[in-house]
């Protein structure tokens, strides 16, 4: 099928996606679930595919995302399963007033439409993704990469068979086909069409959705993370929470890049960074430390270049500069942070507060790793990816994230 | 000064626009409005220029639009001050929970950032847009049409004044000086500048910033608004709301520009509309009925293209069409619309029902002119234009839809 073909029949879904009432959702997707399980085979064989493919094309990390097991589709249908007891986002009253003239007007959340998503090389986000849209009354459009191209399309063709078992049209769920470079601008600029379209997946990927969408999109995931430990500081906590957000899961956006100290206790707190990040985890993944000038007075390491402090390594690697004080470590953050997630760790009261109040990033932490943001961590249930812009969704997006409002008025003849 | 000069500006003074309290907000709003007022004279000649230049180039509707008087600045100045009475809708708690580890979370809304405006003729824009800017501690940049080049920048002049004396960096309001279309693109493709762009104009100008814009946009103001009148309509409403859509503003977004009526009441009822905005109106703009083939068996009028069904005719020009029933209505209205507002008159409560339930525009409406989409006709107290996208803000954008949201997490050494 065309992209503009299945973007028509995506379109004519719409309405019925929107009506679908909580039970009807829920339905929806139990049998989701159901039938990606009941197809297991089919689908581990399109794996076999995608997988025989690969190797050789990308590397052994993309292949271990690539790859599915029955232990893996089984995690897919349980997830789809969670959001089923997650509060319906959809049909919700936000806010009612009645005017002077006596016109009623009511705010209510409704679903966006058609919501478009395009990730890469791992297959289960086209799970997670669709059951997300199903439960928010959105119809979902998967295009995921060409490495993945037979296992997308064998759990989505399941999750269509689930919609049909509950009585539903197969349309609210379906896949681009076609997944050259073409295709996928087709639907960046499906006006009309894609109500939202979010990119998941590496800086290359949403970069090319901001420059050539004309649709509405959402950024998602890049994330210089940092952590400024304040002369104040607790140096336990920091140096545990500085070693869980750089190394517990390096690859991932909420991952510390950057460290930064107060030059007041850098002598004393640099050296134990050292032993911490590099001497105690000799066998275990040390981190490459990359020190501004001020730092290399203090320890060893690798001199940073500029691009460092501007550069999300997702690996072992930090950098590592020295600030005056509290101000010029906010201005250094304000300068290089993607607005991710940045840290304090002070035991300040007046320093938690001015970090607080001027560092503009989605997640602001004080005295807690970077690593928290995370739909599940911040009690959404589940997550769509990470806003990293300020319009309409910021942070972790969850079900609400995929909802807009409109108003109904209601009069009894009123004319302005 | 140079587009990106002045963006650098701007950019800079973000932070410090973020942390404006409630009461500094007040103060800079009020001596903007003073200093509007003090520099009447200035502005004025300037607009003088302004006009000079545009006699001939522009026609008299257009003209009429770009002209100042006293009393226009005394109502912009007022403007102004009816701002500081509404709530500030930064600062706010929106949610706030403690998770079982026992991290605190904190939704807080926040400014924006940096909120680009084009607009076109209409100099009063600066005004508004820069009040209601400041009100929700966001920097406002501002592009006016060339034709209204000089007094955009009195007027702009005029209010950065009245920052400096409330004490406040003038870079909080600033304005395009290069008018070029490449001066427009410049605005349009500021990424990590711009953090919300709005136009305010034509289709053309709506149009051009979807097309270009790398920044996020939020498109306002096409309105093709429908009216449907049910079979169970009270004739009498019915026809007071039909002739207060179309003809009480016609130039408007939200003025109806379709009329569709229930294949049951068609006979008796389109003679009356064509009474009412035709016969009724000889001598009072009367309205031209665009008929599709099944009205045209009824009543006489210009026989309507296909055309006339997407059109936003901003005139005194009606486009009517003959339905079976409510789904038809609800058929057409779903290709149809723009999303701005729709209407049924009905007096059946599942007609009603239906009509809500299925209609997706920003306002849909029962028994009352779609001319009350408006922000002070909603209560929000002004009005940054009509969002006619289904993102971040939809229909009448008040501040709150100037701000965003950070999540604050306060733990004690949590890690993950």
């Amino acid at each position: 099928m065309t992209t503009m073909e299945m973007l028509e029949r995506a379109k004519k879904a719409k309405a019925k996606a929107a009506q679908l009432t909580s039970g009807m959702k829920n339905l929806a997707l139990d049998k989701m679930a159901e039938m990606l399980v009941e197809k297991t085979d089919e689908i581990l064989k399109a794996n076999e595919t995608d997988l025989e493919k690969a190797k050789g094309v990308i590397g052994d990390v993309m292949l271990d995302r690539l790859r599915l097991t029955k232990e893996r589709i089984l995690s897919m249908a349980n997830g789809i399963r969670e959001v089923m007891s997650l509060e319906d986002p959809a049909g919700k009253t936000l806010a009612e007033f009645e005017r002077p003239n006596g016109l009623k007007v009511t705010k209510i959340s409704v679903p966006l439409g058609v919501v478009a998503i395009i990730f890469e090389s791992r297959p289960n986000v086209a799970a997670d993704a669709a059951a997300l849209c199903i439960k928010s009354g959105n119809v979902c459009v998967l295009r995921g990469g060409k490495e993945a191209y037979a296992s997308v399309g064998a759990i989505v063709e399941a999750m269509r068979d689930g919609l049909e078992k509950a009585g539903l049209a197969k349309d609210m769920i379906s896949r681009v086909e076609d997944i050259t470079r073409a295709g996928a601008n087709e639907l960046m600029t499906a006006r009309g069409y894609v109500d939202l379209l979010i990119p998941r997946g590496g800086a290359g990927l949403i970069r090319a959705c901001v420059d050539n969408a004309r649709v509405p999109v959402i950024e998602t995931g890049t994330g210089i993370c940092h952590i400024f430990v304040d002369e104040s500081a607790d140096f336990e906590k920091a140096l545990a929470i500085i070693e869980n957000a750089k190394t517990s899961r390096p690859s991932v956006c909420n991952a510390e890049e950057v460290l930064l100290v107060h030059q007041a206790i850098a002598g004393k707190f640099l050296p134990l960074v050292k032993k911490r990040l590099t001497d105690d985890r000799k066998n275990n993944h040390p981190v490459e430390l990359r020190l501004d000038a001020r730092a290399m007075e203090i320890i060893d390491g690798v001199k940073a270049s500029d691009a460092d402090f501007d550069t999300e390594f997702l690996d072992y690697v930090l950098a590592v500069g020295v600030k005056d004080d509290l101000n010029a470590a906010i201005e250094h953050i304000s300068l290089h942070s993607t607005g991710h997630s940045d840290a304090i760790i002070t035991e300040d009261e007046n320093a938690k507060t001015a970090f607080i109040a001027s560092v503009d990033s989605a997640a602001v932490y004080v005295n807690a790793s970077t690593r928290f943001t995370d739909g599940g961590e911040f009690g959404l249930g589940c997550e769509m990816g990470i806003s990293t812009q300020k319009l309409h969704a910021r942070g972790p997006m969850g079900l609400e994230a995929l909802t807009g409002y409109k108003y109904v008025v209601t009069g009894n003849g009123h004319i302005r």
